[in-house]
């Protein structure tokens, strides 16, 4: 059994196409992840990431040595909301299955739109577009939306419409985001996976009820925000892995959100 | 092209077996990451994790809000060390390429050994030994080293050898670890993508000199350390994907690990 199980193995992974060269078949990664430093875009009432040094350099026993330490808050920079950020109850982030965060992506590209208008909300009639063209979004899709706004990342005038801080802040956040129509037409028509943003929240800057949050996170549907690199997707064909820190408890985390694209 | 092409996509990864029940193929996930709470196990001279709220409860505007900020150390829980941690001008945790986060799993079983010896630490014969009944390991694969200290997360005592905090309990660390001499093996004559262990450190926890690490990470090799789960994992034919939070210039941070199993 041995050898041959192996080989066996890695053939069927070869044939499969499911990681990278060797196992995934052919096709490559896409990191959808923006990276976390001072820069990193928070909510203007969150504090930023920060990080410390602990030790940087060769130690006395002669062996070079760096870590570090940092505080963040949960929802900054691309990071995911578990569906009790916004429904009582409901899944924390350390408690949402795997398989709910991993599968067929489907990039709805809404460009021409809200680069126009920065309250711009994605709408049903979006979704059906895309379907008309690319077939029915499946239950196991996780829909990427491509508001452009991505390109503006980490500048807070360009990105988020402001970047005063506190409720000042709060006050001048301009950038698009998912209509509450939409998001139950997601939810109920199409029961998807996940819902995931190039903007730093699901529901556009100017919505003061959250409404596409609430409606997503009752029916234990995560959101992905802050998500990068919509630009480099395909509208459908590509797979999607998205991993939160597994947070004891917690509303949401730092994502590493990648593709395989074939 | 439209709705045949979606169809060819989706039976395309069907066929392949790529991910949950309608993308990869039959087959389950595992999770390999021990949660982030105030339990979670650091090294003696570590800040513990810690976590705040932010808001918990229903707003003024009449929505239901959680929201949590924490602070933790890059090297404690289940997390990555980049190669930057022990080997000056290598890679930050940003930086490591995401198609050697990913690949086939090799876990090698050394519970007999390691639980009858705190002190353990894996060698060129475990190797050996695994490879004469399994076959050799991959170039591409992501070797786990399974010694039973899992079971212990997360009582110190057991898991570390010793709860005491500071240098006293740095003294104090008794865990199996990766010798260096199979770092060496395993790095030059294997060429391995990664290599994890379900201990603190991917050296055994008397290790003065983190002679592993260093061998390892000299030659861009990531550890993940803390793992969980490794007495579900097979011997081979299992993928693993390994996240780590991408921070900018970080030596290493939270890892979420995960394997899918056929």
């Amino acid at each position: 059994m041995a050898k041959k199980g192996l080989l066996l193995g890695l053939m069927s992974l070869f044939i499969a196409g499911c990681s990278d060269d060797s196992a995934f078949g052919p096709g490559q990664w896409l990191d959808l992840t923006h990276d976390f430093s001072s820069d990193t875009v928070y909510w203007p009432t969150s504090d930023p990431f920060t990080m410390t040094v602990v030790h940087e350099g060769v130690t006395d026993k002669g062996f070079y040595y760096a870590a570090y330490k940092f505080c963040a808050a949960e929802h900054g920079g691309t990071h995911i909301d578990a569906p009790i950020h916004f429904a009582e109850g409901r899944r924390t982030v350390d408690r949402i299955p795997l398989a709910q965060l991993v599968g067929p992506a489907v990039r709805i590209d809404v460009t021409e739109q809200a680069l126009k208008n920065r309250d711009y909300q994605v709408g049903v009639a979006d979704l059906e577009n895309w379907e008309a063209r690319y077939g029915k979004i499946p239950a196991s899709g996780i829909v990427l939306l491509h508001t452009g706004y991505g390109r503006y990342w980490p500048d807070r005038v360009k990105y988020l419409g402001t970047d005063k801080r506190g409720e000042e802040g709060v006050a001048g956040l301009h950038f698009p985001g998912l209509h509450p129509e939409a998001a139950a037409w997601l939810a109920v028509n199409r029961n998807i996976r996940a819902a995931g943003i190039d903007t730093a929240s699901i529901d556009y800057g100017q919505s003061q009820t959250f409404d596409s949050h609430v409606i997503l996170m009752s029916r234990d549907i995560p959101a992905f925000e802050n998500v990068a690199n919509l630009d480099k997707m395909p509208p459908t064909g590509a797979q999607v892995i998205a991993l939160p820190m597994k947070i004891r408890g917690g509303s949401g985390g730092p994502l590493r959100i990648i593709a395989y694209i074939r």
